[in-house]
């Protein structure tokens, strides 16, 4: 850590900084500049609040020099982590991997319909929704247990996991009992009880990036749900919050490379959530294999126009199909096959 | 709502569109535009998504005419409502009420002495977290239910009504035993289980607007909790995610004046998490009265350098009975009181 | 366009409404509703300011339904427009066509080096600014009119036509003199003047996007230049700005499909200041050419750290190569070549 | 400066980067971390681009230390600036000055009715745009130096000096002929030649915030003026592009009392653009006033309706009356007056 003094501080000021950084257990180094002074802290301390010394007098900021997060960093394991998702396929490795499903679960025969469908089609798992977060109260739920009990029975007989939303702390264990892969959405990413929650259970574990995030804090987030004893966790890229107005979010696709150079974590991209148009789907999921994804996300649907919610960025199971074959090539280009 | 056909859409494409109005309960006028056809949908009919349309073949867009939302609506309820925080204090009447406290409840100690002195300087509510939501896993987390009992016991001992904050549906309870208000951070704005739990209990809920949440998405989250059965909401502008940095987020003033406007709920400001910079709280505090805010939430520490968090953004007690003063005039010149 | 009244508005702000209306040469649909009346408008008049409307008593809001440019849509010219940069080669045709040289011409023997390096590895055109907008006074403003010489003299030599930036409305005319393409910087978007300027000349433009622009108001500039007289118009994503701070901008790929859609003019991208960092530009450029873009722009120097500007998102002649190759199979897989 | 290397980088890159640091005439002081080796950089060398030390190899960042403007800052002058704008009125004194006017010029009687009107209400300023920045090629652009002369003419009837905005390096000399004020707008910001133009001229510069410029770039833009010659710089904070869609642009009011901490020169607010509704135009002035803006700059006609441009945002004279007898006791609230 650099702290910075105000220009005109105070040698009383200084030697309080300077005492304080070295009861904290860390060496310092003063260095006299010509308009300011600087004192370089060493040692290994993540975890002072960058804040604290804007409270301290005379001092105008601190600069950090190490990452906050650390099981989640590439310095402490420098190998990309696979994710076994089911005992056939594990995220993070070659083969690019796409779980794709209803954004809802309706009922059980639309289920094994979609779930039949992506399987066909080169699906690695299968996405619904059982809980739903929706921003209107009066907007569809979600068909809640009885939705997670269609999940596993599709599971069952079509054979692909199951990744399923969960919304409480309190419905960690049931969701866990039914599901594969438990999804912790973009208006949780900063619900840290739940991430400990989802922690403290073995099953791997989707975290979608806040739609305001930084990857700090998309890393510290996950660093919740490892520091709790749960390794496997898989990020998701899914649109962040900006002025743009053509799509719903706008896709930070450069947070893949860029995540993939600060984490062993593997990352996927749900290019539905984040442009919320099903004709950007099929571009951004090739644009998104391109820049090194390890998986997408995929809404898919029998007939989009009568899905509950969400149909507009919903991809017809004979879009998926075609999307399925035209990502090949593009996954061969950048050495990866799916 | 309006359904805005492409241009180009078929015959067959336009009278499925109609037909699907009117099987929702609507009526249609179909207008014959120079490039588009336009069907204008009439009735109250909220809950309709507007995405639903997207995905229906021959449709360029929907565009929504009534809020998405009920009861927060100054159209359901057209004068102010005033939520009473203490038997002496009701916000959202002419007088302007500021609570202030310590980020984090430390020991009683700590509390008593600024419930104190922030009681004396004129402050209507003390405010202090238990709960502790944090960025990362490795910060100080919060006292949990001994900082309640303390909060409860500076309630008793000095007569102000404690706000904290409470992070998941399964301490609703347990905050509500101890606590006079109950505040929804930014981070769980969108954790509508939350909301659901703290709108089926009835004490007065401060709900802080997401940071990056559009309006409407701030009135559908205290829909959420008004339609579970508790009137009691109070809205907190805390500043949103920008792509400015010389402050922690952009405080957005227009906010409250919109606000006012569209909901009868009363809307407070948050200037320290606002603006994160202490020498800010103070302007951003007179600017937020002077937009017509009916509330501030400032934090305030005997000696912000020890505070366990927010150091950098938190007043001395000192500051804050200046800050009290000072805004006197300013609420004055708007015609309120302080 | 439709106009909302607002629920309570007088008959006779609904008259004043409609009169206003038909004296613009419109048609009016009056749409009683439940809560509020809706005017529907008919006739193509794309001209009249939406805010205009919002000033009118008894007005909510007013909803256009046409896109408000003409020339640059898609509608008036339902097939993509090819413009010949070079006399071998027109952008936005099936070969993906790549720009690429250094930020600014620092002398020939760089201008010329470079070149030969980017021709060999397949480049189709060559970069270099003469005139820099830099955003201190203090940093190196550009070689200016020795610049272009030596672009010119690298562009005989070389045989690639070369790309410039031209600053201000005076300068035009000079550097059309030198250049085969000029380029308009993102923070010239909206110096409605410069754009005028380049637009009465009829050499190709490439119009980068305004760091906050939104695709309705990139290609309003584009239609500053189309109706000044100049079709030859290449329009360049090259990064939002917004919260996230892992990169310089956000790269929006999504402004590539969905431009795609609205426009006939070629949508090339600019990974390196999209991103500010080199070791993004490879896999962004393979997003970019993977989700469609016609071409790219890319900063290549022989030795980055001696750059006189943007040494960090600067590729080496070697790594320039590398992605070449790279980019071959990439554009193949989407049915492209490069 | 402070520079942080790559964990890992080796003996031979540290040195480089030591021997570069050194060849700038900087002292280094060389600091082993436990995961790092950080370079501090002493001397007064503002201008090096933190970029190209990401180019370096072995380097992870530079963080820089002194703030890249000069003649702008408090360091160099700690003093507030106070420019004349008239014979009988200074901005950046005790009184907050106001400037009201249309946004567009329209005609001779237009200005002078609306000028008298403000003039009587308190105005220090009148302002009109002749040449109007317009996202549509096919809207008004306003009356050029037909307009120029009506307000020439209107100054010297009414005895308000005169603000106008110019556009384009060959108008300065024109606009300054005829304007006692000149105006940078915000599509300008990033148009230096045009800054350098104006600065090579004596008359004051109200320069508005770039919408998505940061403070260092807003203040890097008053610093090209100021290099230039002209020390009579006023800023102009009106808004910035953020997801917020209840207003045009997102009016950050606390870049007033942080650009009055980094800066002399004065700052003021133009509420008008900054929310584009006219209803939060007068609680955002209040807002304004009470952070504590020198200054504001407000659109009034006297019939906003029949305004040609920016209608929806326009105060009528009597709405212009009333705002300006309710800001007086805030000024007052805040030691100001108006």
């Amino acid at each position: 850590m650099i702290i910075v003094m105000k220009p005109g501080s105070s040698k009383k000021e200084l030697d309080h900084v300077i005492k304080t950084v070295e009861e904290m257990g860390l060496k310092t180094v003063l260095l006299h500049g010509t308009e300011r002074d600087v004192i370089a802290c060493l040692g290994d301390k993540r975890d002072i609040a960058q804040d604290f010394w804007n409270a301290v007098p005379g001092v105008e900021k601190a600069v950090p020099i190490l990452a906050p997060y650390k099981m989640a960093s590439r310095e402490v394991r420098p190998t990309p982590s696979q994710i076994q998702i089911s005992p056939e396929f594990a995220l993070g490795g070659k083969t690019v991997g796409v779980i794709a499903g209803p954004c809802a679960v309706e009922n059980k025969a639309q289920l094994l319909s979609i779930a039949k469908s992506v399987k066909e089609a080169g699906a690695v798992g299968f996405r619904g929704s059982a809980f739903k977060p929706r921003s209107s109260p009066y907007s569809f739920q979600g068909r809640e247990e009885e939705g997670l009990k269609y999940l596993a029975e599709t599971r069952d007989e079509v054979g692909l996991p199951v990744v399923t939303e969960v919304l409480s702390p309190e419905h960690v264990e049931m969701v866990a009992n039914y599901a594969d892969i438990l999804q912790i959405g973009t208006r949780n990413m900063g619900n840290f009880v739940l991430l400990k929650a989802v922690g403290e259970q073995p099953k791997p574990v989707i975290l979608k990036r806040g739609m305001s995030a930084t990857l700090d804090e998309f890393l510290l987030a996950a660093e919740y749900i490892l520091s709790s004893g749960n390794n496997n966790v898989i990020l998701c890229e899914r649109g962040i919050r900006t002025f743009e107005n053509h799509t719903r979010f706008t896709l930070s696709l450069s947070a893949v490379p860029q995540l993939k150079k600060l984490t062993h974590l593997p990352v996927i991209v749900d290019p539905s959530h984040g442009t919320g148009k099903r004709d950007l789907v099929n571009p951004m999921s090739k644009g998104a294999v391109a820049v090194g994804a390890d998986g997408l996300l995929i809404e898919v649907h029998m007939d989009p126009e009568k899905a509950f919610v969400d149909g507009a960025q919903t991809l017809t199971t004979d879009d998926f199909s075609t999307l399925m074959k035209e990502l090949k090539p593009v996954a061969e280009a950048v050495g990866r096959d799916i």
